[in-house]
């Protein structure tokens, strides 16, 4: 077993039964939401996200390879900042935002597509008037996510587009 | 060599290189655009479809273990009704339209979850006057789609709901 094989993530554990073949979409005064999928925590535990819910819309019940999840980030909100050894494909579909990928801050809108590549630095932020609210696919099989270790986290915040970006 | 074996698809090749971190998304006049993906037809040949391009969001080269397609049927088009034993996860994010999905006809609308299980028969239908786009996710490997054998299409025609709703 290899470093990749002892940070294997656990997969989102469904709720719901077999997938039905519908499930309508509600854009709600809270957000984005769909019969039948709940609305989770974007991580069990840690302050270094902010106001981010996360929802698993299909995964590995659905005869997929792929996890799609639909990530909502409240105003000023944002994602954790890590790093990871399988890929993220993003498609945007809700209010606007910012991305950090490896060195570069984007403004993102609906319909952006971002990818974001094997160990990368990567943080979402939603502008600070609007929600951001994104598709994030992932392989049903990945490794855990990386936070940076002290050491990092000097270096990236020594990096002027970086460190003027991230939270932590 | 099974009969599964036997009728694996060869993947879309991607006309783009090395995948660049932001795609940014154009909602023209002819439809919805991404900067670097090319618009392909849906399909090299046949005439059991209508007024339907494609576009490769992502895929295999980017680190992904599913294709993500676009495909956007103008008003009053279809796609092929075909079954396959790889599923299908769609998300709506563009006008509206109809889906045939085994026995039930739905209505659907931007970000509505379509979920298409193995081996069941399938048609997407644009509104009479509205376009339908809408996200396509499959496995990188997948087998290829089957169409009706005239002994299927006689039986598919004398089903209430089906006979109406088909195009062939």
């Amino acid at each position: 077993m290899d470093g990749t094989e002892a940070r294997k993530i656990d997969r989102d554990e469904r709720e719901i039964g077999p997938v039905p073949p519908l499930r309508r979409h509600h854009a709600g005064a809270v957000g984005y939401r769909w019969d039948g999928v709940p609305v989770k925590q974007y991580k069990e535990t840690g302050t270094h996200f902010q106001k981010i819910t996360r929802q698993v819309l299909f995964g590995a019940n659905d005869g997929l390879s792929s996890d799609v999840r639909y990530f909502e980030i409240w105003p000023d909100g944002h994602s954790t900042l890590e790093r990871h050894e399988h890929a993220h494909a993003v498609i945007v579909i809700n209010g606007r935002g910012y991305v950090l990928i490896g060195e570069a801050v984007h403004s993102i809108a609906p319909f952006d597509l971002v990818h974001i590549p094997a160990m990368t630095w990567h943080q979402f932020r939603a502008a600070p008037d609007e929600p951001l609210g994104f598709l994030c696919l992932v392989p049903c099989d990945r490794d855990r996510p990386l936070r940076p270790s002290t050491e990092e986290v000097k270096g990236l915040r020594e990096h002027a587009t970086i460190g003027t970006f991230i939270r932590l």
